[in-house]
């Protein structure tokens, strides 16, 4: 299958291409870059030196799909000709992962460039809309944020054990941020450094509450708090909930219960590990996976959740990967077995 | 006046050491340490080469005040017998935290070594007990952790302002675990990691409610969960609580009023700043000060305080000074007053 | 094939579990661990989720290869055993890569556990040494450092362009040393801090002169100097050299020539690649590579080579993985094609 | 006495205002910065807040000494005109730092704006050039990458105890990069990471063969290369020489006559310490010091010296106030005596 990949000059358009360069069935074609164009991919990216590109401005020759790793609005841009071609399309960006046309606006401070895809799109958060990105042409691949408070939260929201009141505290390292240049991801502001940002509200919110909400069959009543922490890839995000019914969550045997529903709920997904003790970001560095570590807080009546992935990874080219293979036909684990590089 | 020093070979033994070292009222005249006893303190600690000092294996000479850097319970042994020699002592140790022996008991895992010292001795948390502190002999210095919770809690529980659901998430640099060896602060286990630790609840949990709940006037249903972030010094607490009257935190209104009600609550403390931006740890690297930021989150009627400190400053041997100078009547920023190091 | 690994519970140990899992010609069916025996892979390394294996004391069940990644003496000790028993060792360890005894002695402090064995070992520098490899059954897998050193000076070196004296300055990130707990892994003192250790001789010195000598037909004179870098992985060494005939070595007639000695050297090579740029670090995270580049500095009439590699992949694990292939006559890069994790 | 900082907003001025806040003769009274003026400074520089400063296009009012911590060239541009005021100047950029124009424009590419101060402008190592330091009136800060060679190799040379083949390896923090933005210190880039960097020849080689060789009274074949470490904050340099006549140090005689040498040279410099063990970057963190461990290598007849310091202080602003406190007859200690924040 000959594949394309649109802006693989970030973080997430070279992830895509060391993850993509193992793939059994994929042959990339064609990639593009936007400064960098006209340049040898490995003279940009030593590190993808086996790798023989050329980055040219814009894709070229037949392709059967094409990832998009460009930043919001520009994606759209370029992804919708791409789509009107009968090419099949995963957007990294954000440009398609909101169903409402005004939220977008909200959010990111700008019309969307065509709304009329917005329905189409599939929400590409595998574990939860797999047969939709089955069957999709276009999947909007989820933030990174999104990906570990929604998988962290979703069997608990599902199942109707906790309330409204929802608080997320996430913290990031620094190649989220992308590889654009700024005094946030200068490395003597960032290292031996701590803060929350965005605390007027961060644009991962509404995709967390979209994909949510319904779930939940209520509103929900969802803080959201993001952390800048001085290592280059990880996300943890610890999610703070309120059971309905603290008194049927006691003892051993509610540690034992919420193992359980977590397990159940996520026994299909090669991906989401509910695992034993807490995780650590170092866990997932470089692999597709989530791990997700519930815990009841008897004398709060809290349920706490903590879910980690690698950002780069389920946060972005992983994730596109795994919606690609689940596009294509492809056994959904192709090329992303890969263990964690640890330490 | 003559001070000493017991256990000067962790941390915050050490950092007393550079903090007192330019202290124009103290002089340092016996400093003990358990393994090194007999060494030149600075072959121990080549970066307090200006200091010219023998590591004993017990106090020696008259003193007047005396820190104690030992673990829990093997402090309160060392301080006892000075207290009863007439000396002043600051315990940065956990052992006169708690008011309760039996809360001693159940967190440490010891009995109190002698619990009739728990009602004399003062929680040295200067903001919310400096009278007490000017008349104390003992005075337990807060852990870390509780004094930026506390410090960042305090105005809004005492006015009244939320209910009592709190959640207190809390990001810790390494130098928090101390110099002994574990694999949680071994390099490569904890660069590139972050995860929360203590799931099961952290020792410094009941000093937190111990000083919030007399604020409050009311019980507190208080989360408070701790992770380890890749850096050495700095901690970092998200708090998250509802407010009892969201409707009078509206608008630009409401946001004036929160930061003015901080202002307010703190405005003869030299040591924390209500700060106009969301604050970063290194903002206070080597200096004493805690930076407190709070926000309505009007969306959810929350309020959300962030606060951070250098845990080895304000977090332990600066407070211990900052204690010193107002047992002993000496300007409450004496030797305090450095900037901190940034970048 | 079956494949044992001889403590499993070090870096090099779960590195090589990393590596193998993807192998398509290996099962490991054994794994031991010291203190860890009786414990599941999983527990130990949440990494190695995807590995059902249970640690024991000893090998088990019958085998065609082992790895040892024991420290030295005492992987000598267990390695022989199992070569008696006619099962192929490669021995991460240091105990067979110096042909003397009393070197040996000289740099371990202790006398070798059975000397016999040093004649028949081949260093597993598998560039230099690859048909001893194919016909070995023990292999001495070289060092970290002596590998990035032995392959930025060997095409030097054995063309006879530079004298003897020859500098080599190399850092290391501090999986290195590791995963016992020492204070020079220490977090908190690694962090934000570079120094040169070993000054007087570091163990490492023996192998490299063992290896460079009979290819340049002289004694050399050679430094080498280590230093701890706060970073996992990686050594980059800094190799300095006088040129023999800098008249030879001018222009960019000379830059060329030095190029393309280096490039025709390691032709043949697939884990050497000679890099047209300045090598990083980073650029071998996680892979199998030991980048070099080769530099004229005509104003001193000096060499100067860049090397560097993962110190757990081509400095350990990795380059044991490439020796088991070659002696096993798999194809050289068996499950060894992973790009580096970038960034 | 009035100082004014020209742009304060770069990492060399904040660090002149951490250092002058305390120092009781001095108030600064001006600052500038290029894109910042009219902010205050403690908006650009939340740690600064103690400091009530707004930021100016030019400096303002009567000052009795400016400090240029301007790129170079403009910072020429700058310190002129303030000069031909009458007032004293303390350089920070490398602009008069070399006496020969002609060097200055190979390794700047640029004319020097103004080549007739070039002969009055006194090389500020203080250590070397205390007597004319007192006389000055225009002081060129040295680079932080030649103030720790020059001082590691300064005794050895003088004596006449090496040859002219030196090799200086040296480590360096990101913080020596400034606080523009490039590729270089985007966290993501450089975390995990170590690489050499200007293998073409660094421009602060002119700085160091310009002090050293007089001192050698003949020309050195020095070879100098430079590597990137991920810290924020520390140089270390690794000196190798080879000795004049290696039998006369040799065995514990030639180890303590080294020291003895070393301690010597540098008995009146209260910021050049001789250490006993070898020294680490992280005791120089926010102190004035520098850091030497000379070590005779006997078996290759060399001498190794190992020199360390914290580029933003004794590198750059902690010895431009070293320089303005010898020039105006302070003692030379003066708001430099802060020991280093350890870990």
């Amino acid at each position: 299958m000959k594949v394309g990949i649109i802006n693989i000059t970030g973080y997430a358009g070279s992830e895509l291409a060391r993850i993509l360069y193992r793939h059994p069935e994929v042959k990339i074609t064609s990639v593009t870059g936007r400064s960098a164009a006209g340049q040898q991919l490995n003279e940009v990216f030593p590190h993808l030196t086996a790798m023989d590109l050329t980055i040219e401005p814009e894709l070229s020759g037949s392709l059967d799909l094409v990832f998009s790793a460009l930043p919001h609005k520009a994606s759209a841009e370029a992804c919708i000709p791409v789509l009107e071609q009968g090419v099949k399309v995963v957007d990294i960006s954000a440009d398609f992962r909101l169903k409402q046309a005004d939220e977008y606006e909200q959010w990111y401070g700008a019309a969307h460039p065509d709304p009329t895809y917005l329905e189409e799109a599939v929400y590409g958060l595998t574990e939860l809309h797999r047969e939709d990105v089955k069957a999709a042409r276009l999947v909007a691949n989820p933030g990174c944020y999104p990906t570990s408070a929604i998988l962290g939260l979703a069997p608990a929201v599902a199942e109707g054990i906790i309330t409204q009141d929802i608080i997320v505290d996430s913290k990031s390292g620094v190649s989220g941020g992308g590889r654009s240049l700024t005094l946030t991801n200068h490395f003597s502001e960032v290292n031996e450094n701590v803060f929350a940002y965005a605390l007027e509200g961060h644009r991962h919110l509404p995709e967390i509450t979209q994909e949510l909400t319904p779930l939940a069959g209520k509103p929900l009543n969802l803080t959201f708090l993001t952390h800048l922490v001085p290592m280059t890839r990880g996300i943890l995000s610890s999610c703070y909930a309120t059971l309905a019914n603290p008194a049927e969550w006691t003892g051993d045997e509610g540690k034992k219960k919420i193992m359980d529903l977590y397990r159940d709920y996520y026994s299909s997904d090669p991906f989401v590990h509910v695992t034993p003790a807490p995780p650590q970001t170092k866990q997932t560095l470089g692999n597709n996976l989530c791990l997700v570590h519930p815990v009841i807080e008897e004398r709060t009546g809290r349920l706490i959740v903590i879910s980690c992935l690698d950002n780069l990874v389920k946060g972005a080219a992983g994730q596109a990967v795994q919606n690609m293979n689940v596009m294509c036909g492809f056994p959904e684990e192709t090329s992303l077995e890969a263990l964690a590089v640890y330490p």
